[in-house]
């Protein structure tokens, strides 16, 4: 294959099966300075691989059931060994099979990202800044086990709807210890009046696919985690009392938006979280100090990517947790960033800045710059 | 090559070397209920990648002397972390050389599975049921890093018989900080009076190699763990003591038989575990609550395929500890299997409903359902 | 390719990109014995897989771009899991892109082995004896992440003189928490009066390159870990005190020489470390237990290989820590090791003898045997 289209592209005898094999690496480095009365002072920098995946995908069978199994290596991507994972780091991102069983519909089955938000869903390796915003790391749902159930139907000649709903486990990816509470419901629907991006470009970030004519997804994600034992629904921490896991249904609402025209691209991000009861207490009525994290965040991203392959882009995104629970006030991020794209997302070096904007705390500026090579 | 046969069959320059890479996914949902009463009560479901593994098999040097290597990435896996770890994950199941240097004698060095019960040297992604039994996770041998000689004879027609003996560190798999106490001794020896089994089929589970005149292997195995510091064998807890580890010698036995049919198997096994000092005590004599699991096990397996593939599979499973040692009592188990085979192991459907009857606790229903891939 | 040459050599479509994949495995048996009035008293043994790597390295994108990334699979190779290494295994050794941006000029970037030693240069499948000297285990300043410039430039017919510089974070490999205290300089400085090794054979232990005329390297390395928050410069422990980490310059300097003519080899090392304040002390004054290494060694080694691929080799390594500082005193090692190369590096059988002569504590003798596979 070509630069950028993985580095093995086998069929099997009889085309009974296919795989693609790539792999990518991210090489991170970024610095903090503390804002106080006009003066920065350093405070520190943090040079990393980022990211390093090994990713396969084909078709095993049959041409309609599909695989897509997905590893990360990296310090960053294994964190969070604990009890919950056997005590061992969180190799797999990926292992799922998908069966188009029939027409338009597929069924899905194993581990992989939920039908979140959209800045969640694309792959970190296409991304348009240096990393995602504020907001996901906040409110996204991430990866789960579960099987989801997705259909899309074209009306006329290209209005295109697309249905995802997924029955998960609820407690986030690379769990051995089984179901604590109840299970994890997901539905999204996805409103695309203009037709089918070109290349998957509603799933990409910055416009390298130049749509030659406006390209629009309109979508919302409705998501409810019954009786949930984590602060952030399937994810951060376990909510323990001493008579055993709070339980809460946690409901997390996204709208998002993605609109691509030429060089120019502009992705938009509303979220919401709540819970039914959102203060982990012991029996005797005390709080443990744990809450879940409800509040709600926008992220508003634009980009112009000119002919050099050279981007200018710029985000906004503001989150704001309930003060009264969590104890933590409004944040604002502003950041701009230049990227210079090789080729395409496959080769490419990302640089960004960010006014870190805390209502509690001292204000704070990043400089990133990040460096991918993806196979 | 064909789906189930690996990735890549690649073959080096001058036939140097051969690499056969192929890699597997199960995915594991089981929900367990109580029985009290005549009640059902809901315990738990536990939804997960049960194993992740990728193997390398071949030839290098010369076509006597073989390898193979088996990397396991799920979280079930690679538990087991400790200092004797290294305080790491065991990613490595496999890695060892095979030698066949002088006619039917082979040697082995590195790390692989003992010659150990039937049941533990069938690989995981060839069982008849979802799982192994409980007499095998109480009783097994598992891997260890050493040394194995291998002979095989052929007496008259096709009378065969095929010694396996062993000398191990005795500590277990992916072990860094050296053997404790003393080495393990197997010895295995097998004997199958009508001859091989087309397709290796006495180890694999189900009739799915339809042998076409009876096959019959009958055989017993040996282990003795000399100054084992474990409480099974070379598995299980450390037994330390407020003036080191308790060491004790533990003897291992089996017998097992694997009968196959048409669509007909058996698989029978018996396994008892002795020790010259079960109890682990301290200087003073008080027990440290260690013990090493003494007792023996029976397990019966028999099931029928259909010309359809479908497979119907029963087992009974017994395993009795010595409860003076171990305080802990009977135990009884009860399966009934369903398995479609849709691409034999390689693709496969598999459901599984046990009742587990305890002698001191309450009795259990489990259900089970896996699903697994293997290219 | 050939048996050794790596197990996948691909090149993509238009020569966009290459990828030599290979895989290695070492299989190591370690005994000690004290020696005590020159009676020998039984250690212990340790059997493990020392080492198993996968191996990627090709160009991507343009000839003059080209990568490195190697994987350790083993427990001992993953070791060293922390808060600093979020929690997890290191499992990427090396993950850089090296960049040929002008006549002899190199730029490399991400993680790699800073340009310290030569013993710790060469590759952990292509040394001498069993594994490197006491020497090179003390001093050595391993992997960082950073970027390093490299030049070279051939005076007259065949002088060549290599310049390498680096800049890293100099908290070693793998860490995600970032640059504690200051960063790291590194100058090494490698001239070569007659030309060229053939096969690369001054980065490679044995005259297995059997160099036609005499070929020599001299080599100083300089290295500089300013504010270093560890006790051996990029690793050891880290110096916690009551009020944040212990900072110091730390110094590390070496001056290291390879020979090689015909099947004769000689390597030598002097090693020295020194650090501005090496006592790490709590606000109140007192010791809080962590000490830089500082302190002096030597290491001499030479071999000969016979036309039947057997070669002999000798080793003296001295480590003189400053006894004042660290409380450990001299120690000296005196090896003597055989080595059969079936397949040059790539498939060896090694075994060596170690005198090990504490100043301190008894002595001790090590016998090693270890079998290396590479493809």
């Amino acid at each position: 294959p070509k630069f950028g289209k993985g580095l093995l592209n086998i069929v099997g005898q009889d085309s009974t099966w296919s795989m693609n094999f790539s792999a990518r690496v991210q090489l991170l480095s970024g610095s903090t300075w503390f804002i106080e009365d006009d003066n920065f002072e350093y405070d520190r920098t943090n040079t990393l691989i980022r990211r390093s995946r090994l990713k396969f995908k084909g078709h095993l069978f049959n041409p309609k059931v599909t695989y897509k199994m997905e590893f990360g290596l990296s310090n960053r991507d294994m964190g969070g060994a604990s009890a919950f994972t056997n005590n061992a780091p969180r190799f797999i991102m990926d292992a799922v099979l998908k069966w188009n069983f029939y027409e338009n519909f597929e069924l899905w089955a194993g581990q992989t990202k939920l039908p979140g938000n959209i800045e969640r869903v694309i792959s970190s390796g296409d991304l348009q800044l240096v990393d995602r915003s504020v907001v996901n790391s906040r409110f996204n749902i991430d990866r789960d086990m579960g099987v989801q159930l997705r259909h899309h139907i074209t009306l006329g000649n290209s209005f295109l709807i697309r249905e995802k709903i997924a029955l998960s486990q609820g407690e986030g990816r690379n769990v051995t210890t089984g179901n604590l509470g109840g299970h994890q419901y997901t539905g999204r629907l996805e409103v695309l009046p203009f037709g089918k991006f070109a290349n998957k470009g509603d799933y990409r970030g910055a416009a390298l696919d130049r749509q030659e004519t406006p390209k629009l997804m309109v979508a919302a994600t409705y998501d409810m985690n019954k009786d949930a034992v984590r602060t952030r629904s399937n994810m951060g921490s376990y909510m323990e009392t001493d008579y055993g896991f709070h339980q809460t249904d946690i409901n997390t609402f996204f709208a998002d938006m993605m609109f691509k025209y030429k060089g120019f691209s502009f992705m938009g991000e509303y979220a919401k979280r709540t819970a039914d009861d959102p203060v982990a207490t012991n029996l005797d009525g005390t709080a443990t100090g744990d809450v879940v994290w409800v509040g709600d965040g926008l992220n508003l991203m634009s980009g112009y990517l000119f002919k050099n392959n050279y981007e200018v882009t710029g985000r906004y995104s503001n989150v704001t947790l309930d003060e009264s629970i969590t104890g933590i006030g409004e944040e604002n991020q502003y950041t701009l960033g230049l990227s210079k794209y090789f080729v395409g997302h496959k080769l490419k070096l990302q640089t960004d800045v960010t006014l870190l904007d805390f209502d509690a705390s001292p204000d704070r500026l990043q400089w990133r710059l990040q460096l991918d090579f993806h196979f």
